[in-house]
């Protein structure tokens, strides 16, 4: 069995489109922004991936109806200033090192395929403490790319994040780099502790920017209210269980 | 060596057979199942599956003979309304994600060698209490089958199982579903806490009706009988110790 | 790099060998006997076995002269009734399953080679207990071999090994099968908490009877002797802690 | 994806050069004493190496510019007696067993490729306390490396290390040996609980007299006297915890 198996529903006509990928992580702020963006922007769904590198697992619909678990391309058209953009995003990241290293290798060889010209991934920076206005770090292939970003409201802050970036959306950066497709990172703050709309959102808001798109963001708003409230009623409640660092798992 | 090496001793001829799968799982439901049946119908062993996914191990007969690891298929021919079956059942699962991938692509590539029209997944669905009546739930792969399934008594309740289906009960829906071969998972509802011959018995009434099967099934009840009493004894000794949640192991 | 390595010093002109196989295991039994082998026989060393399945690692010699973990094939040729043989020791087996798979289906490819006629696995059979004679219980590939096993004292008990036998010397009886290499497996009798040499004599009395060689046995029946002074004081000593039943480690 | 993907900036014409390797280990010796080689020997960069045997993880530079770990081959070319040399130095040595080996097979090969006349691998030798004058432990493929060795004050101790050498420090050895390339381990004594320049100081100290290199070691004296101070406060304060055993880590 091939460890990446890519199955191609059309093979789509784009222009030097640009590779979002927001996949689970920290926060999972990189997707829920990627899912954002499919559903707002209609995306059309061109390519399962399917990995002995996800876990053997299939989910069901509520009809009972099951689909294996997988990673997902679709593509929107661009008109105007809006580029044509391809969103990666999925159930799972590589379950080992090994399974990072071949999931995000293929997904570059795919880009050079459809001749991807710029990728940008999407992830969460555990900070470790709730964060009100979540500032949107970036990390670059290329020097040349900080100063478009920076002009974005993008901050690129000396030692942060310290450890790097370990999964996809680093890798990405990596390999792409290797094959010579310019790539950046965009990391929403988060606590980490919880699925974060607002880390999603202020990614979006960037991207949104960059790429000239026109999104709604209220459905990811209303999540964040109701995060907020359920947070600040734990806040009054005395004397609350610290969340364990363990809970920040993997930044994505 | 090969990730899987099947051994055939005979090529049967088969007319769009069935292939149902039975391996080591919860309550080992599906195991119970389709040794009962490979027992009932006579069936006859033509393929031995080997895999450096399965432990390293050999098993002794009463004689100090061994045999390596393994999973089995048998066939039967069908009759009438009763269709040619296959029947994959064996030792173990594979021991990885990853091997867990390799064995069931390996099995759905035989399916497509012989022919195989549709598959049945047997298994367990661990409710973490004792049942005095299971249901069998469903999976599948295609919604119309959803209705010949309810027809025959199957449950598809929205959100059960909730993780979804992990294992080869789940692969072979997934990877069928890729390959186009129709699938069903019959999950019967156990404990999860002890060998569950009920549950198995509950998943072959299913399986007789949706295959005209003629099966003696006097020798699983006789067990269920057997746990039953064991486990109203345990029941009336005072303040027993709650099973661990951890013992219900693997969906198979 | 190739997952199993073999370099030939040379390649033995050999009839049908007989292959012994001793590998690190329950109270070194196999091991140890294959080294007393391969000294007492002055066996020659013919192959280096190099595999990434072992650690990474090199030993070092009196003179800081190193060696890279391996597994090692000697043959001493025979005369008479002794026929020739090949003995396979070395420093690890496998360390994971796969590793294990790898090993064994590459000595079997081996045996296939050298046309070998027979293989002997040693191991120990570790009881949790202190053992004053050393059964001797065996495994084979076929029933026809049983009688002549039993003739020379090797014990088959039914249910003995209850989990079957795990690692180099099951695989090599389930994976010679495979290939139609008649396969016995001679395990001694071990407490598993100490290197055995009790269990190795036991074990290589079999053995010479079976082959017709006549080797010395004084030098572990004279460290069979210095453990039993050190484990007798043990058992003088008050309330001994018991030995953790982890220390037991692996079938060989 | 293959295992290891090396990537050449220019194909260095060298002879029969010397290789030397330093890689994260015990003390970080190795790699300090690699780095501080390539720094004041303004050795040129010419060879990254990436694998999916190291963390699926990119670091940043100050500015946020990324790039994928790896390790790096350097060279300087030689001038009178001294050597034209090949530095192998990096972020991370193989995170598996497998990978440890496939790393330095790879490395193995290139060694080849360029002509590779000897290898010196550099590591820390834990002794779990603290030294104030480093030895420096060796081991070699050849005895006939011991004299040339032992008269530059390497220290051959029967016994040491113990358990052998783990690690690139070991297999560059082992599988230099069997390729037909002599090498050599030096080991630098270290506590094992620093970052150690001492004993990287040691090591190369050792080098430069085999070599004919003149290096200012000055750097890493500042460094070993800044940790000197700390340690000694340490050990001021009272009844200090003891550091743990298994902060060792690795034998590079």
């Amino acid at each position: 069995m091939d460890s990446v198996i890519m199955v191609m529903r059309e093979r789509p006509d784009l222009r030097a489109p640009i590779l979002i990928e927001g996949l689970p992580g920290v926060g999972n702020v990189g997707k829920l922004a990627a899912e954002h963006l499919v559903e707002q922007m209609k995306a059309v769904k061109f390519a399962d991936i399917y990995s002995k590198h996800f876990p053997p697992q299939v989910l069901l619909d509520d009809d009972g109806v099951i689909r294996l678990v997988d990673n997902e391309m679709h593509y929107s058209k661009g008109e105007g200033k809006r580029p044509d953009i391809i969103i990666l995003t999925g159930d799972y990241q590589g379950m080992t090192p090994d399974g990072q290293y071949e999931l995000s290798y293929h997904a570059i060889q795919v880009c050079k395929e459809l001749g991807v010209s710029r990728i940008y991934t999407l992830g969460g920076y555990g900070i470790g403490k709730m964060v009100e206005s979540p500032r949107v770090l970036g990390a670059v292939t290329d020097i040349s790319l900080c100063a478009e970003m920076a002009a974005h409201g993008v901050v690129f802050s000396k030692g942060e994040p310290g450890s790097g970036i370990v999964g996809a959306s680093g890798l990405m950066l990596g390999l792409g780099k290797m094959e010579g497709i310019p790539a950046v990172c965009l990391m929403g703050e988060t606590s980490g502790y919880f699925v974060d709309p607002k880390g999603a959102e202020a990614v979006l808001r960037v991207l949104m920017a960059l790429l000239h798109l026109d999104i709604d963001l209220s459905a990811l708003t209303d999540k964040a209210e109701q995060i907020d409230l359920i947070t600040n009623k734990l806040k009054e409640a005395e004397a609350p269980e610290a969340p364990r660092r363990e809970d920040l798992g993997y930044i994505g």
